[in-house]
C-alpha cells in the first residue's frame, strides 16, 4: 500500500499531550478570569460572508484572508474576532442588552510567512465592552484591572501595562500643525521602539516633511519621563489634546482603586496602536524581561465598533491576547510551570485478577469522587504496566488482587515517593485528594520575581 | 457611507448570549467526563495538507470538503476528527504512550446542501483509545458506559445505546454466500431503519442478486427480539460469526459490571455504520422520543486508525457526538433547562455615590470569593439600571450609597425574590453563594421521566 507521510502544516500549532494540558489551563484561567467580570462567552463562525468579513476593505490584512470558494461565492476565514464581533452586534442589536460585554476565545487564520513563532492559525482571546451610544470612562480603567488579573491568575509576575490616549496624540499633532498626516504620524510613532528616535524623526521629516524642531519637540514630548507633568505645559492650547490628557488622567486615577499595583502600568505617549478605529484609551502589555517579543495584550477604545454595518453609534473598549504566540513564547523561554500536573489520569488502576468486576467498583468509585481514574487492562507484564503510568505521569496506581478484594481494600502507590499503603476505598480517596491538591497549587506560568 | 447588510452564512450556528452559555455548559459536562474515564484533550489544527486529508480518497465526504488556495498547495479544511486524529498519532507516535487516550471537541466543515438542522461548520466531541498492535475487548465494554454517563451528567434519561458486532454481519454474508458484496449489502442493511426491511429485500435482490429466501432469513435473524439466542443456532459454522458472537456477548457481559442500566443498551443485529473501517463492535445512541433524528452519538472498534500513514497496526475504538446537530434537536424539541442561570454575572454592583472606591472595593471583594461581579458606572435613570439586571436575568443587584458606605454594609437585592437586605460583605457573600448553588443545581438538559 503507497502510504502518505504524515505532516502538519507549517504555521499551525500542534500541541503534545503534555503541552496541551497546559495550553488548556491558561484557557481555563482566562474563560474564569473573564467571567468573573461579568462577560458573557460568545462562539462565532470561523468562515464569514466575504462582503461582511471585508467590509471594511484594503489594507495589509487582506492580503493575509484564507479564501475558497465552495459551490457558490468565496468564503473568507476570519482573521480577527473583531470584525466577526461587529457584525454579531449589527446583527443582533436588538436582541443584546448594552452595555454587552462578551468574551471570545478562538482560532483565527491569516496566511502570513512562515518563520518561527509566527503562526498562520492561532487562538485569540478578545474581551469587549460596548455600550449603544455611550459608553462610560471608567470602563477603559477597568480593562487595565482585567489585563492585571488575567496575568496574575496565569502566575507571571514581571509585566507592565502602558497607556496612552489616541485624543492626546491627535491633539499634539494638530498643534504641531501635523494633522494631514495624523494616521501617517501615528504610524511612524508606532515604530519608535522597534527603529529608534533618530530614524523616526528623519521619516517624519521626508516622508511628511515635519520640520526637525517640530519632530524634536514631538520625541522629546512623547518620551519624557514624566508625561503627565510635561502635558500640563500644553493645557488649554488644543481641546481634543485637554480632553485626552483629562481622559488619561481620570484612567490612571482609578486604576489604583482597581487595585492595579504602581509598579505594573505605566503612561507611555509613545504607545499609539497602528489600527485606525481607537480613539481613545490604547493599551500594550509588555513583558519585562522579554521586550524583543512586543506586546502580549494590546487593545483600546474605539467609538464605532459597526459602522460598517450599522448607523448605531456602537463605541467600546477592549482588548486582546494574541495566545498561541503567548504560548510559544512562554515554552520557549522555559516559562512554564513542569510541576503541575499534566498525566491524563490521576490514577491508574492495575486489575490482578481475572474477573474485573471489582476493579470497575473502583474506578467507578474514585470518578464518582471526582478522581480522573483509567482502568489498564491491556495483557502486558507487570512491569510494562507500571511503566505505562511512569511514562505518563499518572501520580497513583491502584493494585487490585485477590487478598485485597478479599479485605475490601486496595494497594495504592504514589509514585512520586514509592510510598505503597494498603487502603480502604474512603482512605485511598482522602490521601488521593491530599496529594492531588498539592500537586495541582501553582500557577501555569512560572516567572522570576 | 454605503453599509454592508451584516449576515451569517447559513448552514453556521451562531448563538444569542444566552443560548451560548447552556451550549458551553454542555462542553464543560463532556470535557469533564471524559477527563473522568483518563482521556487527554487534544487540539489540532481545522486545516490540514490536502495529501494527508484525502489519503482515503473518494468518497462522499470529498465533494463536501472546503478547499482553498493561498499562495500554493490547496489547503482543505477537516471534514472530521478522525483523520486528523491518525495523522496525529502516525506523526507522532514515538512520543505518545499506548494506550493513547484522547478526547477532542472541535468544528468540523462539510459543505452540505443547506437545510433546517443540518450545518456546514459543526462541533464534533470525540474520544478514542488507541493500542499499539492491540487492544483489550474490555476497551468496548467501557465505551457504552462513557456513552451512559455522559449523557446522564447532561441530564437526558430516555436513551438507549444500541450495541452490534461487524464480525456477526461479516460471518453471516459470508456465510449466506455474500462474502463479495459483503460492503454493499452492509450498507443496504444499514438503511433498514429509514427505508424498511421490504424495500431492503428488493435491494440486496436487485442489486447483488441474493436470492429471496437468503434475504428472508437474514432480515429475519437481523431483526429478531431474542438476537444472542438466535445467534447460537449459527454457532459453529463460521469462525468470524463465532469470534464476534463472543466479543459481542464478552461487552455485554461486562455491561452491567461498568454499571450500564438493562434498559439503556440493546444488542441490535441491524447496526450496521456506514463507514468501512469499523471492524469490531459498532455503537449508536437513539433518542427514545427522537427516533426520527438517528443516533445522537456513534461509533465502534477498528483494527488499523492509520493504514495510510504507517505500517504501524493501530487498533481502536471510539465514538463522537454530533454536539452541534444535538444542541439544536434539544432547543428545538424543548429540552434546555431553562431555568439554570445563563446571565453573564452573578451580581450587578450599583454604585449611587460619586467616589467609586468603595463599589470597586466590593466588586473586587466578590470576584475573590468566585461570584461573578459587573460594577455598572453607565449615567442612566435607576429604572434603566435595576432594568439592565432584569434583562440579563442577573440574579442579585447591590446598591452602594453613602448610608451603606458609611455603615460598612451593602443594599443587597435578590431579584427573583424582591427581597433587599442590608448585609456586610460576609453576609452578602454567603447568601449569593446559597441562592447560586440552588440556581444552579440540575443538568443542562431537562427529560421527561
Amino acid at each position: 500500500m503507497d502510504r502518505i507521510k504524515p505532516r502538519t502544516l507549517s504555521g499551525f500549532m500542534e500541541l503534545l499531550p503534555r503541552r496541551q494540558v497546559q495550553f488548556d489551563r491558561m484557557v481555563e484561567i482566562l474563560r474564569k478570569t473573564y467571567a468573573l467580570y461579568g462577560f458573557t462567552p460568545l462562539d462565532t463562525p470561523a468562515i464569514e460572508a466575504s462582503e461582511v468579513l471585508l467590509a471594511k476593505g484594503g489594507g495589509e490584512t487582506e492580503k493575509q484572508i484564507y479564501r475558497f470558494t465552495k459551490g457558490g461565492p468565496d468564503l473568507p476565514l476570519r482573521f480577527d474576532l473583531t470584525v466577526p464581533l461587529a457584525k454579531y452586534v449589527a446583527l443582533h442589536s436588538g436582541e443584546l442588552t448594552f452595555p454587552f460585554r462578551r468574551f471570545q476565545i478562538g482560532k483565527v487564520y491569516r496566511g502570513e510567512r512562515a518563520q518561527r513563532g509566527r503562526f498562520r492559525e492561532f487562538y485569540q482571546a478578545d474581551i469587549d465592552v460596548i455600550g449603544d451610544g455611550n459608553l462610560d470612562i471608567v470602563n477603559e480603567a477597568e480593562i487595565p484591572s482585567i489585563i492585571y488579573q488575567t496575568f496574575t491568575a496565569l502566575g507571571l509576575k514581571r509585566f507592565q501595562i502602558r497607556l496612552n490616549n489616541r485624543k492626546i496624540l491627535n491633539g499634539l499633532f494638530a498643534l504641531l500643525g501635523l494633522k494631514e498626516h495624523a494616521g501617517d504620524v501615528m504610524r511612524t510613532i508606532d515604530k519608535l521602539e522597534k527603529i529608534g528616535p533618530e530614524k523616526v524623526k528623519a521619516a517624519l521629516g521626508e516622508d511628511f516633511g515635519v520640520p526637525a524642531a517640530t519632530a524634536e519637540e514631538l520625541l522629546t514630548l512623547l518620551s519624557t519621563a514624566e508625561p503627565m507633568a510635561a502635558l500640563a505645559g500644553y493645557r488649554g492650547r488644543n481641546a481634543l489634546l485637554d480632553q485626552g490628557v483629562e481622559e488619561l488622567s481620570t484612567v490612571v486615577q482609578y486604576l489604583s482603586a482597581f487595585g492595579v499595583p504602581q509598579d505594573h502600568y505605566k503612561v507611555d505617549l509613545t504607545i499609539a496602536r497602528g489600527l485606525d478605529y481607537y480613539t481613545g484609551t490604547v493599551y500594550e502589555t509588555a513583558m519585562l524581561d522579554h521586550p524583543e517579543i512586543g506586546s502580549i495584550c494590546s487593545g483600546g477604545r474605539y467609538d464605532n465598533l459597526a459602522e460598517y454595518y450599522t448607523s448605531k453609534q456602537l463605541p467600546g473598549v477592549g482588548i486582546s491576547i494574541g495566545l498561541t504566540r503567548l504560548f510559544f513564547v512562554l515554552e520557549d523561554q522555559k516559562y512554564l510551570n513542569e510541576d503541575l500536573l499534566t498525566a491524563p489520569a490521576d490514577v491508574l488502576v492495575l486489575p490482578m485478577t481475572e474477573d474485573l468486576s471489582p476493579a470497575i467498583s473502583l474506578a467507578t468509585r474514585l470518578r464518582a469522587a471526582g478522581i480522573r481514574t483509567q482502568l489498564y487492562t491491556e495483557h502486558k507484564k507487570f512491569k510494562q504496566k507500571i511503566g505505562y503510568a511512569d511514562k505518563l505521569g499518572i501520580p497513583y496506581v491502584v493494585f487490585l488482587g485477590e487478598d485485597e478484594i478479599q479485605s475490601g481494600q486496595a494497594a495504592v502507590k504514589d509514585m512520586a515517593t514509592g510510598e505503597q499503603l494498603t487502603q480502604s476505598a474512603e482512605e485511598a480517596i482522602a490521601r488521593i485528594r491530599a496529594g492531588l491538591a498539592q500537586r495541582n497549587a501553582g500557577a501555569p506560568i512560572q516567572d522570576r520575581q
